[in-house]
């Protein structure tokens, strides 16, 4: 699969990397906003040991239609910033191009414009493209519907310097329907990231755990959806969708 | 809700002291197999203040079908032991009353007898009949499905006593189609009964875990499995067929 | 090791049946405030089979000091309130029985009270007299002296029912020297009680977990102590002094 | 305090991007034992923006005196391997420079070398120089000089290739005189390392967690291990010595 990744911050280049290293991928282009770096060659600088010669170029400096045409691909994957979509959309769904958006945080004029996208090629967006947390909802709203009486509580913890409550544990305690104060939020040391969501019966306790290593997880999710939606027709998809027809035959 | 309860052993008492407590259900008599604690009053045993006036009655002295008739039930719950059905299971399918079995053990010859019953009756079986354990193995089949190359270990623990591998972490292995060797298990002091299934995935690390409280967890999963069978038509259901209706709008 | 336990609520009936089944303690009598159960048998009214042969005492019809006298013991474990105190403690020291109390909260008059006494008997006071309560405590501290710098977080979890911060997470709060923004409660279904204290470093984590199972941990806590003062000479005493002499050899 | 290091595999060079950050910290030059990057920038190699002037030297091609003589030292800090202490300890001794040693497995010959050496520098060693391991060991055997009869297991995670039982569980087990039979591993996804010590006693469990986040916790053992070194006389230390004066005050 022929992929271009728009973004470069630490998670973009993480997520490079897990592309460059993963076999059945292939990064054509990365594209960023600034020339920092532009024209390097991606494995460079990720200092990796790789035969993959895709560069670096920014929005300034391409014209974007021109390397859609000159390096097609058949996947862009979206790490840039909330209004990243508007440079790059219309061209790619123009050519048919799957466009998958890792933004955390949407308005909802993007969300209109992603899904009006979607009627010319296929569309998706995930606000945490990690596997892992998008199953701990799910797992946690099935738990919620099987026994809607049930307490629920969220303990996310995270290195010190983590300002806020837990974007991910806000979008937990949403799809639950919790109040803010059932979030418990620690900030202690380095802690990469911690999500817990604990069910409390009344003679026994459920915890939802989910524990980040580093953040490559988001190109492993990446190459998670980007594989199940290939036989996808046009239109706008969510994490559910990507589950649903794996989950079939679980109960 | 009309129950009678079938074994009188510790989780048997744990379940009727549920039942007794809980507003929507009617113990009406408590069967066991000798003639300990005969014609004792049951919330008097079990020192709960209660108008409830069911008593214990023995398999040796009792003429079960002459019970059923005198003092009629919905459902009858068996706690007793791996060949209780054979003493009441006629009787019971031939006069529709339901039939909720959390008997830990069948072997094959049970499991059709319980088929043939359901024939007639309304006929659940789950050998670990609490909710938690059931969602538990739900949620790790599921992302067992979405994920089939993920690692998986299972830790159980319990009080230093408990002799073997845990029967619901081996169940829980079977769903899971683990090894043996993927299942840990730590006995020391009192602990109740706590069962982890670690997901590994490179970056992150997915955890489900089911702690017990008490015994009663068992009364709990009993009235939960009663109701939602309440408008099932005869046939033979387990935990999953309990769930599914409720999973709807999940996903 | 004669034993007089005063106080006979919930924790206090725990405590008993502990000290009724543990080999080297022989319960004397209860002495509670109301005369309800007043002369009953206290292993009939725990429903233990013993030949324990001691009977409750309310302080409404008992003499204190006769009953000291022609019953005696060698010490007296208080589970009663935070006056219980004033109506034993001066008829104790005079007859230089060991006082063990386990109140939750004193105030500082009835500390100096203790202190007083100690001039005759050997006094002790633990607000929380678990030991593994308190091991938690001394292990924190011990970990907060060797890194002084590292962050600190207490999660504490309890049933739904209990209201305000756990006390003895507050009593660990102020032993750590942390703001009370720095203790997370979580309030769900029926967990019995855990503590957590995490100590985040940059690249490293370290949990130190308290679960609770049972109350009769309270009387384990007394056996614990009581045999550990034994040979101590009058004075004030409390938790720590009881672990120095052990941790010998630690480090 | 000025370092020099011996040892550059993937805990070396984390190792030495901990000293170069470190203010009070002054990496003078790195020793290794093949020619490779031999006279590179250690900065350059690590990709850290640093005025630190320190360079990689091979033992093949470098007279260690010399080295010594030409760039002194403080103190050397090795990651080389078993035998490397053969390769620098004489000259460093000879010239007082303080050894600190975080060789993963010593022969007793060696340990005897180390002691012989001690008696003219101070030389320390700890097979796994984390804060947060030691710690856990300290901690543990507390808790069992305090609670002897307490059931104990480890329960060790690690990424999914490491084979064999974790090697400082081994030391932990060893620690606590457990049975290899007690130490539980699990193997699963990336998970970098937890090791869990679990305390059960009848009513209460208690559990001491140590979960790392990266190799830099090496780094930070060291810098810890050696500004409490720094006043002491020649002679051999072991982290216990390291913490037994910063425990005073805790009991």
């Amino acid at each position: 699969m022929k992929v271009g990744l728009i973004g470069f911050g630490n998670t973009g280049k993480a997520v490079a990397s897990v592309l460059i290293k993963k076999e059945n991928f292939d990064l054509m282009w990365v594209l960023r906003k600034t020339p920092k770096q532009e024209k390097r060659n991606v494995s460079e600088i990720l200092e990796l040991e790789s035969d993959n010669e895709s560069y670096v170029y920014s929005l300034e400096n391409t014209n974007i239609e021109k390397l859609f045409d000159d390096m097609p691909v058949d996947v862009i994957i979206d790490f840039s910033s909330e209004h990243g979509i508007y440079s790059y959309g219309e061209a790619a769904a123009d050519r048919n191009i799957r466009i998958i958006s890792a933004i955390s945080h949407y308005d909802k004029k993007e969300i209109d414009f992603l899904k009006e996208l979607s009627n010319k090629t296929t569309v998706f967006w995930s606000p945490n493209i990690t596997l892992g947390i998008n199953y701990l909802i799910f797992a946690a709203k099935a738990l919620k519907n099987i026994a809607p009486f049930v307490d629920i509580e969220i303990v996310e913890e995270h290195f010190r310097q983590k300002h806020g409550v837990s974007g991910t544990a806000i979008k937990m305690a949403e799809a639950l329907k919790l109040k803010p104060s059932q979030i418990n939020s620690v900030r202690a040391g380095g802690i990469v990231g911690r999500h817990q969501v604990i069910f409390g019966f009344e003679y026994q306790t459920i915890r939802l755990t989910h524990e980040s290593i580093s953040r490559e997880a988001f190109g492993n999710g990446v190459t998670f959806v980007a594989e199940n939606l290939m036989d996808k027709p046009p239109g706008y998809y969510q994490y559910e969708d990507v589950f649903k027809p794996l989950l079939k035959g679980t109960i």
